[in-house]
Parts: structure tokens; sequence; C-alpha cells
């Protein structure tokens, strides 16, 4: 397919890291960055990530294809008013919600142009800087209700994902949200909680710094996630999110509960009910 | 200083992966494996972990060194009749726990033969083909009430960590326990629950399967980890385990209601609260 001018509205981690990739893979004839940020639009250019940062309208007046890749909240904002500014381009988001976007222009006369996306990849570092070379390969990428996107959107988003070396999967926007709950959002919260209570508990912090394991470290990664960019998701995916963590709790409270009563069977068997994981990662 | 028949008690994970650097770092002249498995003795031979398998008895007979790397609730028990069979021997433990350990020694006519350890190293497998090369190097160990061990068994001990490549630190066993539980024990358990609750919210195997990020695998990896090692861990630790688990269920509650409540200010603080960690944990 012939390559495109494609405008990427929040070149940070996620965004920043789709351009590498459209570049790379010559999907992109212009990379067209639009930053909120002066900083960071500064640092994209600085970075080459983009070829040009423009404001908004220009930028879609100008693009073949309209990546959204900004926190969730602002997302649901922009997209319905983008879509009033675009003739025949394509505009895809890279969100990790799904529910209220598609809602929010469900019934948008240019509703067809829109496809609907959610790559399976982050790392907890934000911004341009934070942005990697190679980031979406051999993960997996999520359509959601493909079917309310014209033909032409939906091949060119294919190929593209396609080229950059995605697994495609298809999901309906209620359906997605579920899932990635369950997968991703309940994980960024057990880690932040978890480096909470060890800052709470742990007065020494040189002890952290000196005694912390690679197990340690692995769990309390993901704390290290930006506010701006999780806020927005926990909260539209708030009943979703509420059903996993109640879960949590509760799963939490067996171990506090068989430890305290010394229960060492119990205890056995719940953690070999969690061994089962290893079926499913590897 | 010379080369010693060092004989080790337990050849999985951390006996094993300790055998290696003896050998690599020229510490050991023979490497005598004591194992109740069958199975990891067969295992540790063909491996060449250890040179020779022999029954306890036999082991402590004829090794200058005896390092015991089994199960906590098994090194309680075993210590006290490894300490009864030596003459001037020297014996160490590598276990994640200290305080009743060496409380059970404490008065024990040759206590100053014995140096408590914590080499601050693990992974989520077991067994001797779970042991690995380097495992050791540049980590942290603890060592533990120094004082009450022989100027010459210390020397020894200190000698070999830092071949190995391993920063000593010097801590009292209650406040090691205190420690691990903060920065070690809890990242299990939280662990451990969170495959629990996936397990139980997400039928669909298959989504955990496509859909798993980084971000996920990393937070749930020591869900894998053996119960034989964790449950008696868990149960002497009991006391500090339960204080940091209360924090930690606490703490996902503040998660749970201020998602709930739509408090977006308070859930932002949480998250840059949590963020913190990142002046620790780089």
């Amino acid at each position: 397919m012939e390559r495109k001018k494609i405008a990427i509205i929040g070149v940070g981690l996620i965004g920043g890291s789709l351009a590498i990739q459209l570049h790379e893979k010559k999907l992109s004839s212009r990379l067209i960055g639009v930053e909120s940020s002066p900083e960071h639009a500064a640092k994209a250019l600085e970075l080459e990530l983009v070829d040009e940062v423009l404001p908004l309208e220009e930028a879609i007046a100008s693009a073949d294809v309209i990546i959204l890749a900004i926190p969730v909240d602002s997302m649901v904002s922009l997209l319905p008013s983008v879509m009033d500014k675009i003739d025949r381009q394509m505009v895809l988001d890279l969100g990790s919600t799904k529910s209220q976007l598609v809602e929010v222009i469900s019934h948008h006369p240019k509703r067809g142009r829109f496809c609907a996306t959610h790559p399976m990849w982050g790392t907890e570092y934000s911004g341009p800087a934070a942005a990697v070379k190679g980031a979406y390969e051999n993960k997996a990428v999520i359509l959601c209700n493909p079917e309310q996107t014209d033909e032409d959107v939906l091949d060119w988003v294919k190929h593209m994902f396609a080229k950059i070396g995605m697994r495609q999967l298809v999901m309906e926007a209620k359906a997605h949200d579920l899932h990635a709950a369950y997968v991703s959002h309940i994980s960024h919260i057990t880690s932040f909680a978890l480096a909470n209570t060890v800052l709470e508990k742990e007065k020494e912090e040189n002890a952290i710094f000196e005694l912390a394991s690679a197990g340690f470290e692995s769990t309390v990664r993901l704390a290290k996630s930006n506010p701006a960019m999780w806020v927005p998701i926990f909260l539209q995916n708030k009943v979703n999110i509420l059903d996993v963590l109640n879960e949590h709790i509760e799963q939490l409270k067996k171990f506090r509960d068989s430890i305290r009563d010394d229960k060492t069977e119990e205890l056995r068997t719940l953690i070999e009910d969690a061994n089962k994981i290893r079926r499913i990662i590897k």
C-alpha cells in the first residue's frame, strides 16, 4: 500500500513508539506530531520521532491518517471534534479502555472512518523520551467493533499492524474492557498499592534499596507508571476494576487468614492454585 | 584461602546455584550433595552441580563446611542435629527467615561454628534444574548475629561471599525478618493472590494467554514459586507478614474507595505517592 501522511496526537510513550515503527516499516511518507506540552513537542522533534509538530487543525487537514495516543479521558472529549473536522481521513486510537469511546461516537455521521484499537504494550515510563524501537513487535493488538468501521479504513489498519508484526484480535468494546481489567489494569493497581505499602511500612529506605531483590522489583515496577495515563483508565473502567479489585482483596484475606491461623494445608493449596498460572504464562 | 570440602544440604535452586559459584570461584576442593529426593540427587549429579551425593552423616563427617539450603521449617528441625554431629566444621544456612533459626541453637555448645546468612537472590523456579550460573553476583547477602559466630568461621564466610561478588550487610535476626517481610515476602503473597484473582475472574484462559502484557507477567511471575519453600517462610515470619499484609489490604481499599467514589484527586495522589518508589528502585 501507498505510504501515508500520518498525524499522531500525543507523541509520548505510546504514540512515540508507534511513530518509530511507522517510519521503520515504511508506512508513513511524513509524520506530524500534535502535542499540548511544548517540552514534549521539542523533545519529539529532537528525537526525530516526528518530522514536524503542528496545531491540531492543521495536522488533521494535512494528514491521511490521524492516530490518537492521549490519556483516555482526553480521548473521549477530543475524538468527536476530530471526527467533525475530518473529510475522508482515517482515524484510530491506541487507548486502554474502549466502551466509553465507541459509545461517544456511535451515532457520529463519520463513525465509519474511525477504528478503535488497543495495542497490548507499554512500560512504566512516559513521554517522548520513553519511546522505544521495536515496541509493538510480537505483541497482541485488539480491534474493537470493527463492523462499525469502513472497509478501506479497516484494511489499512490491519495492513499497518501486520507490517509492525502484531497479532490481531477482534473484540467487542465491552468485552475488551472486562478482559483489560483482569489482565492489565489490576496489575497496575496491585503494584501501586504494593509500593505504597512498602513505603508506609519500611521507613528505612536504605533497607529497600539494599535488600530489594529482582522479585520485589518485578512486582513493584509498574508503580512508577504515570497518573495522567492511569487515573482516567481506572475511572472509565471502574465497574470491571471494582469487581476484580474486590476479588483480589478477598484472595489476599484468604492468605492472611490461613497464615494467621497456621492453616498449613490451606496455605499450600492457595499457593498450588496460584501455580496454575504456569499453564498460561511461561 | 585454602579450598574446602563443602557439603550442600539441599541441592535445589538456592544450593545448586551456590554450588556452581563455589566451584567457579575455586572455593571448593570437592562438592558433596545431600538430597532427600532421589530424583533431585540424580539430577544434581547429571548436571555436575556436586561431585557426589552422600547420606547426611557421611557428608558431615567428610566436609570442612556444611551449607544448609532447605526449606526453613526443615532448617529449624535439622540444624541442631547437624550442630550435634560436627567437630570443628563450619556450618551456614541460606534461608529466608532467621529469628527461629538463631533462637533454636542460641544455647548450643557449638553455636560459634554456625553463621546465619541470607543471600538476597532467587527465582520462581525450583529444584537442581533451576540452578543458574552467576546467580549471586552483585546481589546483597545479610549476615545475621555475626557476634555469635567464631572468628575463623566468619572470616571464611566473608571471604566466600566476597569472592562470589556479593555486597555484605550485617543485621540482627529479628530486624532481618522484619525487612525481609517488607521487601521480599509480601511481594510473593501479592503475586500469588493476583494469580488466584485472575484465574478466578478470567474464565477464558485463552484471553489471559493472548492479552497478557509484559506488565501482567512481571507482577504475576512470582506466583509460580514453590509452596514447599514459601509456606514455611510465611508461617515462620507470620507476625511481620500479617502486619505488612494488613497494611497492603488497607492500601488496596484506598484505591478501591477512590475509584468507586470517583475521587480523581485522591486517586492521583495515591499514584503519585506510589511513584516515589522511583527514588529507590531505578
